[in-house]
């Protein structure tokens, strides 16, 4: 690659991880508001949260034609090119972060705060969890710094012990109050997707940290928290 | 592009499709398999399933490379390129709907069917219509048949109906047997799981319809279904 190549091409990926960068605070503030609105029963903002994922979705679109483009035109080769594919599938992954939080704002109608309050305190907490993760990986993604990435995976399990005791004690309130049962679903949703942001976030850190390395971070527990049976 | 780089390029993206077919017949089969473990409470048969998905996601892994790859050295144009990058989406899809699979099975330690059989019965019915529908939609992929993309698309809003279904009979049987509410949250869980495969199934059309026309199939309402409150 002659200089000018090489400038095009830093100049390209530097957009590509603004692009990133602006789909996770984007996504992130989805999250945020979708706790809020859940909070105060607000449908208008619910339905503010579900349109705004469009936006999020347009920024993937861009990414991907851009890490196309970007391949086809400058052919980068090894560390490069691996930087550019982490690049679309971090772009993928933020996207689906940014679904969960439209799932929870399409929820926040079938939630009636008073009826379901002790629960219901125990979202945001995980919540913030999540997004702090979510946060800290795209930090890692800009800094390219493997050890931040390690240290978001470690955050993962905290996120999967908090799911699991909200998984039991929704449980143990439906028992209680069958009535609310239906609510309480929905909640058993809505802690299940954040779960699913924590692991995603995961996820990205180890892209992050393959495109950093070169190397797998090695073979973690990936996928769906799934508590014990009986508890 | 000469003759030789067209027949390259050719042989390339058939691979990239028998790669794919591949996924495509692991993960359904691993969907079907997941639900007659759960139905038999077959221990041995569901960590089968959760070591198998590493075969998708090699696979998955493999697609990857080989896009980029052909992308980089035989720099598609236009439709091919859209091919390619359809190509690349979709293993990713499927790759997800094989962790659907895997969380099914995971789930078949904590549902002891003897407790909860009228709910259990439905799920593998739910099942076949999802699998039908990856199944469909991957002919429709080998085919580049845009037509039978959009049926398959047709098909979500039968999985959509069902699951509903089985959220009200789930809801249902929580408020009559407190003592099995934790198994069958675990069962709207897998209902759940079973509908986002319809939803991914639906993701691939458009994906396969898109790359065969250059046209999107317009906007339909995508993601998360909500049974609405109450119900």
């Amino acid at each position: 690659m002659n200089e000018h190549t090489v400038k095009a091409f830093d100049e390209d990926i530097g957009e590509l991880r603004g692009l990133i960068a602006q789909m996770g605070g984007l996504a992130e503030a989805a999250i945020d508001a979708s706790m809020d609105a859940l909070k105060r029963h607000d449908l208008e903002a619910a339905a503010r949260i579900i349109d705004g994922d469009k936006q999020i979705d347009e920024l993937e679109t861009e990414v991907e034609r851009l890490a196309v483009r970007l391949i086809a035109l400058r052919a980068p080769m090894a560390d490069d090119l691996r930087e550019v594919v982490a690049a679309l599938k971090i772009a993928g992954v933020v996207e689906r972060i940014g679904d969960y939080a439209k799932n929870i704002a399409k929820r926040v109608a079938a939630i009636d705060g008073h009826s379901v309050i002790e629960p219901l305190s125990l979202l945001p907490a995980m919540a913030n969890m999540a997004t702090d993760m979510v946060r800290n990986v795209l930090d890692a993604f800009a800094a390219r710094d493997p050890e931040a990435a390690v240290r978001v995976c470690e955050q993962d399990r905290a996120v999967d012990d908090f799911y699991n005791s909200i998984f039991r004690t929704l449980v143990t309130f439906m028992v209680e109050n069958p009535k609310s049962i239906s609510q309480a679903a929905h909640m058993l949703f809505i802690a299940k997707n954040l779960e699913r942001v924590g692991d995603h976030a995961t996820n990205v850190a180890e892209m992050v940290y393959y495109a950093a390395t070169g190397d797998h971070m090695g073979d973690r527990d990936q996928g769906d928290t799934v508590p014990l049976a009986g508890s």
